[in-house]
């Protein structure tokens, strides 16, 4: 028979390891929390599609300007967009929020960009911002960014988001599909 | 009477079911671990303001300049600041830290914008830095960014921070009420 | 002897505790559970040296320009770069990775930055990104950053990464040394 002393010390032997230990170990990931597809639209302005520019240029290096993308690839160049986003890869599609932020091109020998942006929503499906950060190879198949933060809906959250080019038109017109993959959920009640 | 074998058994089943769901759970967050509010007030240079501005514009569209905020709402213009932090709602208050770092309007359709930035502290109180980034869709009475990781006292935090537009004076003087609300708190041992 | 009702009751009774305290308390950090140190290499464009140059200055104040830094402070200077990572502080070493992202000077009075970066791998010892976020005071010895996540072997890892100036040489090349100190790390499973 234990002593209610051994009993307790068996007890609460673990969590005392457990909280030593805590920040040690290493999370494990199974699955996302959450999971969800999205595409969005970027236009960029070219000094004659102004009405239908969803993005501009912004800052350039000395031998760039703000209507044509700098050679060699884009190197220097900093866009500020106001994109839609949408369900599917229509542009035409009703948007279900904004993808709004900046992206700049940051390679010398590719074409390769830095992107600190948000996903805006305000629909019966989601209320909220999703903010991301990272490096973007674009001309990889697939790349991954980080999910640094969100608020309302995805209060806290924290993951990533695969990233890959859908179309791609010229300097002007591209489309990304975005899956983002939330690993860290919030609740605040 | 039970065997050690089954009390261990019992003991630690819990552990091993914790250890599995442990990142499919949802965290809740019931209070902050720590709160603050503060105010920072930026002064944008004008072409004429050089000694009183905090900030600058430093990137803007092809229509823009760097003394003129861009028509319409501002899209493109990219501002990089250094304005003190107060705790009161007087600009002329001692100033107990500085809020460094950059905004972008991200939004062709009405004020909204981009911020990447920092709270830089340096006094008896705190010591330490706070991150910050998110959408500032600046014509709703309040609206939340994240704290996507801090320095010093505030070593790894996350959390939340409310912005509210405490006065606008024209394009050239703003000033903010920030209340940060930390839900995830870290100490180095 | 202990009924199994209250055996139950015993055992569970912590995790009551925490799960309802599970946010409110402080995480502790006794060690990262990971650390690198690497250094970076920053050739500045200045109008004559493109080919060396591994940055550009792509945004600056209404008073400065995008070849020489501006006066006083370089504040409101945007930089992009594009600058290798090695593991000792010679330039020719063999670039291990690529530093890309951007900085810009965000402090009238003084020299003081703000950095949204990453760092990419794609070697024998490690391949995917680290995302970091912060301010620089650089006439600091040393000062701290963010990491606010990762990507491949660094997946949703977070931490703090200490920066000192390992080499300044006018306004065109500077070198710095990082630690990185991670104390999140997750595996994906």
């Amino acid at each position: 028979m234990y002593s209610l002393k051994s009993l307790f010390t068996i007890l609460f032997f673990p969590f005392l390891l457990l909280s030593i230990s805590a920040h040690r170990y290493t999370h494990r990931a199974r699955a996302p929390c959450k999971e969800m597809v999205f595409f969005f639209h970027d236009i960029v302005y070219n000094g004659e599609n102004y009405k239908n520019a969803t993005s501009a240029i912004v800052g350039a290096p000395e031998w760039g300007n703000r209507t044509i993308m700098s050679s060699p690839n884009n190197f220097g160049d900093m866009i500020v967009f106001d994109d839609p986003i949408t369900l599917d890869n229509n542009l035409h599609s009703p948007p279900i929020g904004r993808a709004q932020g900046m992206y700049f091109y940051d390679q010398k020998d590719t074409f390769s960009s830095w992107l600190g942006f948000s996903f805006v929503f305000n629909n019966t499906d989601y209320k909220g911002s999703l903010n991301f950060a990272g490096h973007d190879p674009l001309m990889n198949k697939t790349r991954d960014i980080s999910v640094i933060g969100g608020t309302g809906d995805f209060f806290m959250t924290r993951g990533i988001a695969t990233l890959s080019t859908d179309a791609f038109e010229g300097s002007v017109y591209f489309r990304l599909r975005v899956h983002v993959k939330l690993y860290e959920c919030w609740k605040l009640l």
